[in-house]
């Protein structure tokens, strides 16, 4: 709140750019969260507004999850990086991720695509190939949308889906909590840079990584183990480890020890970039997999069970207002997250390109 | 589908400029209606996919509607001619009035922003000051959304509703309907073209049709009436009479007659474009007035409810496939709209810019 009327008071006339997406996120959050619910006498009851991967609300018998995100071209994908395919493909998985990460299952999609007017049939055409591929692939379809001229493409999916047992939420991590992530990081953003380098394709390493980059795969395998272990909290890695174990701790109201050589990280991304395949891990965002933390034998159980590059890659430990990171001032609110190196050095953590409008 | 297999082969190296909106969207619409619905077993079940005003699903309990619209500088509005709060009322009611149009009561909205860098705050906390006043008008509140970085702003709303009684479709027209119109047609778009003129809006009917174009108000208020009555059919009037009224029929697989007369102009209208009202009625969109049909009786009795500005307009009879109209070229499909002048006479329907491509 404080760092909301800040921005708001001395930031009337500062640009977006200048106050930065956390800012503006704050002031938009500020305004929304005075506006009332709609009357619940009626029947249907919010459960969970902004701040998660999802919205959540009831009418009495489902509980309803609903989540949307968009890609901008020039600012989240170029055309001459990605397919017109994938890009369907992977518009489908970042909103499917985000109802998984919430422990519901994706059932209807708004699709809305702004395009050129010279944009081609064939890739219109791709495009909803790629992206009807994923809603197969994830049980989900389309139900309507909207499809307009625009002077850059972009591509926006509002998608709802259910939960039927209890949410897995954000705001949840409890003192004690191990952490865990349900596979490697670090291969996307390494991928973006193999493309971006014009690296060469043929090397196995850096086609997988490019894969993990153009056609993610949403953790909706991992839904269900995660329900029925009974672990505290959950959320999807879109913009990165610090990034979002920093919101996960900022909503739980907690702090995060990291042990780096704990995080997963694959063959290909240390063959790939065997000097700095950490910062990647740790730094590095859409990779999909999902957050979570809880107490150690449950989470050891649900490692187990995931049986693959699962890992628990640290703890949950009460907030210390006075302890210093390097790297605080990159991140939105305190500092909550600590990541320790091989002889449990705090490392220094170093900004990514996550702040939309700098 | 003779139509979308013929774009389709032809077509693929064609501009979606060159096919326009209506075929774009036809060959998407094959695509995706060749998808798999996910599985109902689950509890959960499609009632109404692509080609209504909103996607209609249930849990067994409650009917869900959702639908999506979307604004973007430059071809829905331009920053000079709307205030960044009209912007925000404007980008909710558009939803509302889809809502509204399936007989169902909009509850939560996703606010997805596409925003440039060099945007003021101030003009951010105004838009979504407007946004959130519609919000209380019509009793919905934001749950969500995404703010991204876009070198254009856009303005997507994907907006969750329910309907607790029977839906208003659009495809349910009858023969021997009367069709009707719950308001005066026409002043969003004379608003808009007084915008463009650069007109003087100390004039009260200038004034009146420019608020009519930038602050709309969605028709939530005549649901109940509509469903209560037991009206056959209904859609929101979005992009002008004859275009949506061509889409009823279509769906409904029936045509249309409309007298001249008949249809509703509200004096400003009249005072302001003594020569051409009728034109601007006709085929100016974005009244959001709700297009409705129905037994005689029935339909009578709702216009004495409305008791503003509601009147009958037309009937609708059976497709005739030889009847030509002069401007048919300019709708996607067979002609199903017939505009009659005083004398009976087949009036020629111009063009309007409702093709977003062309």
């Amino acid at each position: 709140v404080t760092r909301h009327s800040e921005i708001y008071n001395v930031g009337m006339s500062m640009s977006i750019g200048d106050v930065g997406e956390f800012g503006v996120i704050d002031s938009i959050r500020s305004l929304v969260s005075g506006c009332a619910v709609p009357d619940p006498s009626m029947g249907h009851d919010l459960v969970l507004g902004i701040g998660d991967d999802g919205a959540v609300w009831t009418d009495g018998y489902s509980q309803v999850i609903t989540t949307t995100d968009t890609m901008v071209e020039g600012v989240h994908f170029q055309h001459h990086l990605i397919s017109w395919g994938d890009l369907g493909w992977k518009a489908i998985t970042v909103n499917v991720s985000d109802i998984a990460a919430m422990g519901g299952t994706p059932l209807y999609a708004l699709v809305t695509v702004g395009l050129p007017s010279d944009t081609e049939m064939e890739s219109v055409h791709d495009f909803y190939t790629g992206l009807l591929s994923a809603c197969k692939e994830y049980g989900c379809c389309v139900v309507g949308g909207d499809l307009v001229r625009s002077p850059v493409t972009f591509v926006t999916i509002a998608l709802t889906g259910v939960a039927t047992e209890q949410l897995l939420r954000r705001d949840q991590c409890k003192l004690g909590d191990v952490i865990a992530v349900t596979g490697p990081l670090g291969c996307s953003a390494a991928g973006l840079d193999i493309l971006l380098n014009g690296d060469p394709l043929e090397q196995e390493s850096n086609f997988h990584l490019v894969k993990c980059h153009t056609r993610p795969v949403a953790r909706l395998d991992a839904v269900q183990i995660l329900l029925e272990s009974g672990v505290n909290a959950a959320m999807d890695i879109s913009d990165g480890l610090v990034a979002d174990l920093q919101k996960m701790c900022l909503s739980s109201d907690v702090d995060a020890l990291v042990y780096a050589k704990d995080i997963p990280v694959d063959r290909f991304l240390k063959d790939s970039r065997p000097v700095n395949y950490l910062q990647y891990a740790i730094n590095g965002g859409e990779d999909y997999e999902i957050l979570f933390s809880g107490n150690r034998q449950i989470v050891e159980e649900v490692v187990g069970k995931l049986n693959g590059e699962a890992k628990i890659i640290g703890s949950i430990i009460g907030h210390d207002k006075n302890c210093q990171n390097p790297g605080a001032n990159i991140l939105p609110g305190d500092t909550r997250v600590r990541i320790l190196d091989e002889i449990n050095g705090l490392m220094t953590i170093k900004s990514h390109g996550w702040d939309h409008f700098s």
